[in-house]
């Protein structure tokens, strides 16, 4: 097949061959739609439009057998989240698919108002969840229509993280158009008091104590810390003049914290920053306990926590629809005390953008812990996962089922195959390909055997 | 129980007694909500809020055993479709139900800008029916948060026409909100390509030629003749001048007859305008067969089609999302042949509001005619009502359930039961309650033994 079999011409340059290797280099391999979709699908005003990069690779698909595993975009650049999705990759030839990973309004290239896309409130007005899902629907019916045979394959939403909850929520308001999605560490429920809001500081805290006694006592201790023994202990290159200094680092080591817990991987990886295999246990084995931090993170910046998965939200995405509230106690966890206060979360969120948070939006519109007339939903879980908390971790139906990975830090199952991956990874991810089989079965019955 | 029972102080005055009598004076019984409605709920830009009316009757609630009885609002006045909607002031009693009665953004008095709501298309943004879904998600959560004993109250929703479909959509949206919908004559399938575009006009046609013979021939001959014929046979006060005159005037009949096909009821009735019981039938035994028009139709101007139903929306919605194709073809039908001209309608609505329409974006958003993953829905069509082909008139499984009503014209099922209702709409009711009953149970078996 060449370009031209999609329907229309495309260089060959602007299409992805389809395999990890060449998608390490995804910048060549960059696939615009020919289609613009709508900045705004929800309203008639605004009738612009912008342009929505997805990758695509379809070496293993085949027409009749085939489906479409659409990989439900998140907070960041499209290629990064394939190259980090072996798990899709893994699992095509299987599948018989077309793989699409669709990129994410507002996020990577695909910016509804350019370089002027965050500037303010206004332009900022279209990124929500609602106008994803609506991108994602658009995309599928117009990858449909234009490839030819796949009018009516079986499509099945994935992600992780934020990505995660895109792909159940995708199931649940579009299930025309997916007949089944895979949430990894997706955490649907860590929205206004569907949850603690310490069972996240908890986790975190539940990590690093079982790497070994003291671990998490001296994390604890380290708060009532001075300037003077931070800056030392640390080995700071410009030492903590202030308060406000010793605050900001502070933060930057909570952050450092929970970051190290999500990303607690057997082997060694670049998912966010380089880190060894599990980093928990490494920056235990260290003599402090915490001055390993300076080796463990290249890049011991306060971006780092800017980067990490959905705490990036706090800084546009949180102050309106991603209120995730979080508290720790100091008590069951090893952080410093610190309340959930909304009302100072909204302050902040209206100082920085003029916009007020809506903390029961979510709930409302995706229906919180009552998603039960749903179905076809995979939630797995990382038990060392801190955003584990606020997800989907026992079954909810016969087809709403949770699976959990004990030895899993954050979408540990979607990432490539390992020979370092523990037992339960591995059963995890053929639970998954079982789960969606049997959609794609009970699809074909369906479909061959009309009522 | 007093109004301050409610948790919230109200004036006695604000809140309707329930009874249809007391709703005759609806201008006195407004209850409005003492929580104001965001304008845009897919926004955050626009943090405005408006007040939304809606009616509630309580005088047959009973906590244990209780339900929600929901009327989705449509295009009007909510008062008048609470008195149009005597089908849930007849089941009250036997749900032990609240009836609430929420009316649509943009109509009655729930003008989300006041009288500037219709002034332009920035205005009319937020005329939507996601947004009217929205509205309806959070007040219900509003309701059950302040009405002590009614947090885990079941809720039905009901509506007809436009209000059907949002019923329908309301529950394939919003399933963790509503336990099931009673959409009556919702043309749910009357866009894109769903169904044949010339569907309408045909039923239009059919329903006069049952009338008897010649009826239909008649009313198609009528479109040849010239101003004067017109003016004579209809003795217009002021008689047709120009051409334009002519073209307006058979606008006007063709909104007629289309008017007297939806609202053939069994009796008389001042639905929109007061008309004699069966009307197509009395067209038919005046002597012309057309010049019966004057006295049947009071106020014969072009805003009578204006009024009726979701015909309405041609002159906003329709501009956005509610693009119905229409055709005629004068062989299968009895009106001027009239292509279904996507480009000119697009360019008629520009230049009207400048805005373009959307056609794919309902069946892309709520499924066109791919809803078989939802449950608990009653599609109810009446057999002589033109919007009957757009309406889902077949099972899709066993909680899809379609409910054909041959002798019902627009949703006569939700209307007060009458003496003189043919037997297919009292059977139509029975099911309908029975359908509903079983949700109930449903709901109670799934609330008292948890998995």
């Amino acid at each position: 097949r060449t370009s031209r079999a999609w329907g229309r011409p495309f260089l060959p340059s602007q299409r992805l061959k389809g395999s990890l290797r060449t998608l390490g280099k995804a910048k060549n391999g960059v696939f615009f739609s020919p289609m613009l979709f709508q900045i705004d699908h929800f309203g008639f005003a605004e009738d612009r439009t912008f342009k929505q990069r997805y990758l695509i690779a379809d070496q293993h698909w085949k027409k009749d057998t085939g489906s479409i595993l659409f990989y439900t975009g998140n907070e960041g650049d499209i290629a990064w989240f394939a190259n980090n999705t072996g798990f899709m990759w893994n699992v095509a030839e299987e599948f018989d698919a077309i793989l699409v990973f669709a990129e994410h309004r507002y996020y990577g290239d695909s910016l509804p108002f350019g370089n002027k896309s965050y500037t303010d409130a206004k332009h900022l007005n279209y990124l929500s969840s609602q106008q994803a899902l609506a991108d994602f629907a658009v995309l599928i019916q117009h990858l449909k229509n234009t490839i030819p045979g796949t009018e009516n394959t079986p499509v099945i939403a994935i992600g992780g993280s934020y990505g995660g909850m895109l792909a159940a929520w995708f199931r649940m308001k579009y299930p025309h158009i997916v007949i089944g999605a895979l949430a990894a560490s997706a955490p649907i429920w860590q929205f206004d008091s569907l949850v603690p809001c310490g069972s996240f500081y908890k986790i975190v805290t539940e990590d690093f104590k079982k790497s070994g006694a003291g671990c998490s006592e001296t994390i604890q201790n380290s708060w009532a810390k001075g300037l003077q023994w931070l800056s030392h202990t640390f080995r700071l290159c410009s030492p903590l003049k202030t308060k406000t200094d010793v605050i900001n680092f502070r933060e930057w080591l909570r952050g450092t914290w929970i970051y190290v817990a999500m990303v607690d991987y057997p082997y060694e990886a670049a998912f966010l920053q380089p880190l060894p295999a599990w980093p928990v246990k490494v920056t235990k084995s260290k003599v402090t306990g915490i001055r390993a931090l300076s080796s463990l993170v290249s890049h011991a910046t306060h971006d780092l926590i800017k980067l990490s998965a959905p705490v990036s939200f706090i800084f546009s995405k949180a102050c309106t629809e991603m209120v995730m509230p979080m508290c720790s106690d100091g008590i069951n966890d090893m952080f410093e005390p610190q309340k959930w206060d909304f009302h100072a979360y909204s302050e902040e969120c209206f100082k920085a953008w003029g916009v007020r948070p809506r903390p029961s939006w979510i709930p409302t519109f995706y229906g919180g812990k009552n998603i039960s007339a749903h179905s076809n939903i995979i939630f797995s879980n990382g038990g060392l996962d801190p955003w584990s908390g606020g997800g989907v971790t026992k079954n909810i139906t016969d087809t709403l089922v949770a699976i959990m990975i004990p030895e899993g830090a954050h979408h540990l199952d979607l990432r490539s195959n390992s020979p370092f991956d523990p037992t339960s990874v591995l059963q995890a991810r053929l639970l998954e390909v079982h789960y969606m089989k049997l959609w794609l079965q009970k699809h074909e019955r369906v479909k061959t055997c009309p009522k």
